[in-house]
């Protein structure tokens, strides 16, 4: 089932389903072993519309992007995608002109057995850094899995997708419109920015709603610019990031422009819900902080602002520690703001609804509010506000602390 | 004794001797305790020239900067201080007027001991955020370290102004010039760009030479620019960093231009050696790093994907784990040159001599090059050169690793 979290809530038309990428009508996938995992793991999948469908894809903006990015997004047709194959362990990242022949062999090795063009076809890897992809396991495993595919296979393909996430991450859901009821899917990895040496998050969307393919590319965009690109682990972005919405109108079901609406405010609360679960899943986190940035003096400003506190060491390690401290995030603040960006404060800082900085100073706080807000410290998920003395600009970003099992387990993985 | 490392080698001329800021002639000091710091340790320093000085000052850019900083940065002489009144365990920071009422105060009290016109004075505070300077203690505290300022009182200076500090960080040279021989003195605290709360990096230089203000403030400022500049645990910056250097004339050697240079060199070399064992020192830190970037497009490039690198979480783990991850340096390096800055790759990676990486993917190791490899990871002073693909700007910086020991720190201090 699709993953809870406070900051996520569906609206009321929409219904969290089991199932998953394969839920939507006209949808089959596939997970099977290659052997490029160890103990015979699902690390090969397959997801395909069993007929035209229009497609949107995000990528890293990584310079240093993966071969199956730079694959898929230079030669395949992003907005009329049917299938996507997809292998984890092995990133395919920094592997020169033999990772984009592989990239390339992957994808026509996907499109032959699945009988598309190739220019239907996206490719992603997730996995190790720097060495070149297994070939003589890879496709087999292809070939195995455009033979498997079938419906109700959601789980098998989010198990094939995984690294280092501690859970899988895929649910569905029924969207109830005017027009009648359409079906969302999702299967989703990742637990960082990057994991240790284990790249990556991806996701896939699929849908059976008639949509046009301009309104589809704006209802994921929207999605992801309000989910993954508002969460940070360790702020580091790795190079084979990917999210690919697959809808294929075979629900017959055609919204009209307030089903569209409706449509879209249902894929912004699952996204949000999958990519707050990378969040949680990010390496040894312990907590999940909504922080939200008011009253900046530009959009540029209240996302540095954000960025500087999100991505704070001292920051992250308070929120380990069950700590308010307040003066670490002031002293982000002001860094980000530099020495020009004084009037911005004096801050107001609250800890969900304790006022903790008025003014840019402690406010006092009563043994009530003491004891609230070390009930706020325990819970795993912590809303932060950051009223800057500025006309109102506006940034929410959502991140992990930084705990002892962070360090374990990105200096203990060992190339 | 100054501290030594093998990326700050001091230049023939001159030579490291015992003492700290009263080594140069005509400078005198105290520490003393004021009982803001616990069990009568040292907190509050004084330090003067005896006859008139030029001097140089460099502040945080950070927009929260202190009451010690607005106050001595807007309202002090700072070509013509002659003293600085320094206490340490209360950084009056956020603390809004009273603060900087309460640093008016300190300055005011500390000049009229040493009969001086406050413009001639600064004030430096280093500890807790967001807490009143307990003015009961810190009002006959400058009384007594003003009355006892004495030659030879180096080290209880340097005592007075530490915080964390695992040792405490200062030393003096006797520079060799065509003119005679000039004396520097140096004290520093911090163990991070900022620690558990107690934030913070100082410096004091203190020199004898005939310099004029302007001159002065150059060799400040490039020798600052050189080495606290390039230097950074978790990529903090306090509120309260502040370097001051006085310049008194008394040993009546007057550099000509040579000199200048050869004083200068001495300077540089010793501010590095302060500035890396803050580093060395910075909380928990297991190696120093120093990173060289070559080949970037523009200094803003190189700059920008020095500190992505530097900053890393990831790259910061992995040489706590002594693993020459080069994945992480190459994700890092993509992040800061985004989608467009991919014709700067391939990048080439050495440790030390080692070369890991060529044209962006890895270079075969032979056996006694991994025993190598191996070896220089478990140097405490690790060399990384990274070379872009571009016209030619370079950037170096210094940073430590990140390590169980800074989660603990950070997470168990508590507010």
């Amino acid at each position: 089932m699709l993953p809870q979290s406070k900051f996520a809530e569906l609206p009321a038309h929409a219904k969290r389903v089991p199932g998953g990428v394969t839920h939507p009508k006209g949808f089959v996938a596939a997970g099977v072993p290659s052997g490029v995992k160890k103990r015979h793991k699902l690390d090969l999948g397959i997801l395909m519309s069993q007929v035209p469908a229009v497609s949107a894809a995000t990528f890293t903006g990584n310079a240093a992007a993966a071969a199956p990015v730079r694959l898929t997004r230079e030669t395949s047709d992003c907005s009329r995608l049917r299938a996507v194959v997809v292998n984890a362990g092995n990133a395919n990242a920094c592997t020169g002109k033999q990772g984009l022949a592989d990239a390339a062999r992957m994808r026509l090795l996907a499109a032959n057995g699945l009988r598309l063009p190739v220019e239907e076809v996206a490719v992603c890897s997730t996995g190790i850094i720097g060495v070149p992809l297994p070939m003589e396991k890879i496709e087999p495993g292809i070939a195995a899995a455009a033979h498997a595919v079938a419906a109700r296979a959601s789980e098998q393909f989010a198990a094939a997708i995984r690294t280092t996430d501690k859970y899988p991450k895929f649910g569905a859901l029924d969207v109830a419109l005017d027009e009648g009821t359409v079906h969302l899917g999702f299967s989703a990895k990742g637990c960082g920015m990057i994991s240790p040496n284990m790249a990556t998050m991806l996701c896939f969307v699929t849908c059976d709603a008639v949509v046009p393919a301009a309104a589809w590319t704006e209802l994921l965009r929207v999605a992801v610019a309000g989910s993954f690109n508002r969460i940070t682990v360790d702020g580091q972005e790795s190079t084979n990031d990917t999210v690919i919405g697959l809808c294929n109108g075979a629900s017959g079901v055609e919204p009209g422009e307030a089903g569209l609406a409706l449509l879209g405010e249902a894929l912004d609360a699952a996204l949000l819900s999958l990519a707050l679960s990378i969040v949680a899943d990010g390496e040894g986190s312990t907590h999940t902080v909504r922080l939200a940035v008011t009253g900046a003096g530009s959009a540029g400003q209240a996302e540095a602002v954000a960025r500087a506190v999100a991505n704070s060491p001292l920051v992250k390690t308070a929120f380990y520690g069950r700590d308010a401290n307040w003066g670490r995030i002031m002293q982000a603040i002001g860094q980000a703001l530099g020495r020009e960006g004084r009037q911005a404060l004096p801050a107001r800082i609250a800890y969900e609804e304790v006022v903790i900085v008025e003014h840019g100073q402690p406010a006092p706080l009563d043994a009530t509010a003491q004891q609230r807000l070390a009930e706020v410290m325990h819970q795993p998920e912590i809303s932060v506000s950051v009223a800057l003395n500025g006309p109102g600009a506006e940034a929410t970003l959502y991140f992990s602390d930084l705990t002892h099992d962070y360090v374990t387990l990105n200096a203990e993985y060992s190339t």
